[in-house]
């Protein structure tokens, strides 16, 4: 099939010091493989004229398509503008509808004075076509090169995504004819990469030679990515449903989820299939759980509350753990996570409740219970369940996988509940 | 000066299809930076041969240096180790003692039995230096090409982070000759990133010619960084603090820290500093800025806990914030989030209070009270203050905002309260 190629560029000096995490890449790509566009690499680069035409010479030998975003800001150090008109030819030039609107922001959004610097914004090259922002006051630009194309966007990712999904998504797909790509992911919980692989080995050496599987380990979590390419759509699909059900079926005791979600929405979803709600106690996590679940919209279909009780006097004072048990088996023990649970579920009047309780590094381990070591107790209103385990990672993989393990934890009890 | 320059390379399909956000090249780079190497490109590539060598022969004619990582694990995906066997010649050979601590893992810390494919870890290139992994069954790798070298290390961020630290970084300091990268940085807030360009117009264009200000804006606020190179440690560092200080000078007014610390943090000091505490009640936020805080080592020092009290039941069970109150001028008003400061900071006995109510989209939202919408209270035991606030952005960085304007606030009650 002919496959159209792209190349992300993403340009900042931050990039390069590390100061900033590059997650405007990983949603482009995603919107231009939804659309069957391959993306063949992803550049970061530096705020640097030379840099900057190196990698366009490299990227336009390699790809049809190139996408770009950063140093389009007003402040000194935003060089990619006038790099870009020197490297495709043209002046620099005030675009007017753009200076229109950038009037409008100040005037009627920002309601602040509009200065020199932000005029500014409206100058383009002459030798691109003007993509409107209408989140924002720098446009995207597009440039044309031997029936390839350059498209330069903001980096603020707010502007970027609307101007990917509005405007870049639409005149890509009209404009360059493109083959299928179509990918179906699970989750699994509770088996280790190798084991797996292991255990769906002869299914995967059988898969048909334009499908392709991929492991994506995460905190405890493997995450399966099935993905075809080809030109027929529909045999596409129906090529990759059909083996999509037989790995379904070959790991289904570790299934978590049969689509691309994160385990939190996975388990949101279950409980609003069944109207249950859901609240937290949460001391070691520290409102980890509850602000994963309230990350997604409508949050507030399964999700009551929650108790961040990180000291004992919250424990004590807000959950009723008796202080004699917080000052003899403490407040990381069984007799702890269950109170919390038992008590969060009962103050909140919910169906589900997880407790958390653990040292998560990297001060506070003892030899008893040293960093890593957690108690997760999950409860409905006629059974609680606790477990403790012992994780042996940093502070941010302790909580992560204090989170998953709670989590999954909760997915088999609702569905022990609700499934049977 | 002499600059060495490096490139990292990351492996993995699942960085181009967007499925996975890239944040070990921010940490390498961040760790390499510290020693004064350069970063020169940060590139993402599939798990491709054709791809791996064509970007390893452009990246050893730009670097000195290549790290490399992912794509090591066991499973079929991951074809880095026998492309790097081809690339730079020799065998695959059983590394004996990789072996062993591979073996070692299975039996004492995994407690599982090894199958064939975990022995496959144990395999490098002849053609390599083997670097040991003590955090887990992959190693790292090192290639020596004229006078250049690549290390390959594996993908897994625990992993990875060990490895730089322990072994890659001290093997590049003792290898390279290296000048001097010196970085300051400062966070404001409360002012537009064009204003703040202006404001400090003329103190950078003044600045020498080896010192360099980048302006990082996220979420309301703007990380000023300060970066310079040279030869003489001792110069570029008194060069990097006299202008540094004039810039602190010139942004007082919105100076937040003078530090490459996030907003909690600095807030977390502060409070430290003082000896004061801070309890939370979070409705629109849903855990976030609990999250934010307990993400820190040492949060219980300054963080007694908190309510996610993301239902009106839980704001009036919990919180005891009427039901009359609720019902008529509703959880996104003054009076609301005046009382669950107030009585949060009773409930647990702390010195400061932040209580946040709004409406943070996509649905929910009314024309009185418009997704954005926000009340955000801070309270000590003398004083409450509350505002409104109206963001226009999508869920996630509505959250964000309301999460730095309440710190913000947070922190000018503090300041006014201890450090008048």
């Amino acid at each position: 099939m002919n496959k159209v190629q792209a190349t992300i560029i993403t340009i900042g000096d931050e990039l390069l010091i590390g100061q900033v995490i590059d997650t405007n890449s990983a949603f482009i790509a995603q919107e231009l493989n939804k659309i069957g566009i391959q993306v063949l690499q992803r550049i970061a680069i530096a705020d640097d004229e030379q840099a900057i035409f190196k990698t366009l010479n490299n990227a336009f030998n390699d790809s049809e398509i190139i996408l770009l975003t950063g140093g389009l800001g007003p402040t000194a150090d935003d060089i990619t503008k006038p790099t870009l008109c020197k490297y495709f030819g043209g002046e620099m030039i005030v675009h007017q509808p753009t200076l229109d609107f950038v009037q409008y922001l100040f005037e009627n959004v920002f309601k602040k004075p509009m200065i020199e610097r932000n005029t500014k914004q409206a100058e383009v090259p002459s030798s691109c076509q003007v993509i409107m922002n209408e989140k924002g006051t720098a446009p995207a630009m597009l440039f044309e090169k031997n029936n390839k194309i350059c498209i330069a966007m903001p980096g603020v990712p707010f502007e970027m995504k609307w101007i990917i999904r509005e405007k870049v998504i639409p005149l890509l797909q009209e404009k360059f004819i493109t083959g299928f790509i179509e990918h179906k992911t699970l989750l699994t919980a509770g088996i280790g990469e190798s084991f797996l692989a292991e255990h769906i080995i002869d299914w995967e050496k059988n898969l048909p030679a334009n499908l392709k599987l991929a492991y994506l380990p995460k905190f405890g979590m493997i995450r399966l990515r099935l993905s075809g390419y080809g030109n027929n759509k529909e045999e596409l699909h129906n090529s990759i449903q059909t083996e999509f059900e037989k790995l379904k079926h070959l790991v289904k005791k570790y299934l978590v989820v049969d689509e691309d979600v994160p385990i939190e929405l996975a388990i949101a979803q279950l409980l609003q299939k069944h109207s249950k709600t859901l609240v937290l106690a949460e001391s070691c996590t520290g409102g980890l759980i509850a602000s994963a679940f309230t990350n997604h919209a409508g949050a507030s279909n399964i999700f009551n509350g929650g108790v961040v009780c990180y000291s004992n006097f919250s424990k004590n004072k807000i959950l009723q753990v008796p202080n004699e048990i917080l000052n003899t088996v403490g407040a990381v023990s069984k007799e702890t996570v269950e109170l919390l649970a038992a008590n969060v579920l009962q103050l909140l009047n919910s169906d589900y409740a997880i407790a958390v309780s653990g040292i998560m590094g990297p001060d506070g381990g003892t030899q008893e219970k040293p960093v890593g070591f957690v108690w997760i107790a999950v409860a409905n209103k006629k059974e609680i369940r606790a477990k403790s385990f012992q994780f042996r990672y940093d502070r941010e993989r302790n909580m992560q996988h204090t989170m998953v393990t709670a989590l999954n934890m909760l997915r088999e009890l609702i569905v022990s509940d609700c499934e049977k």
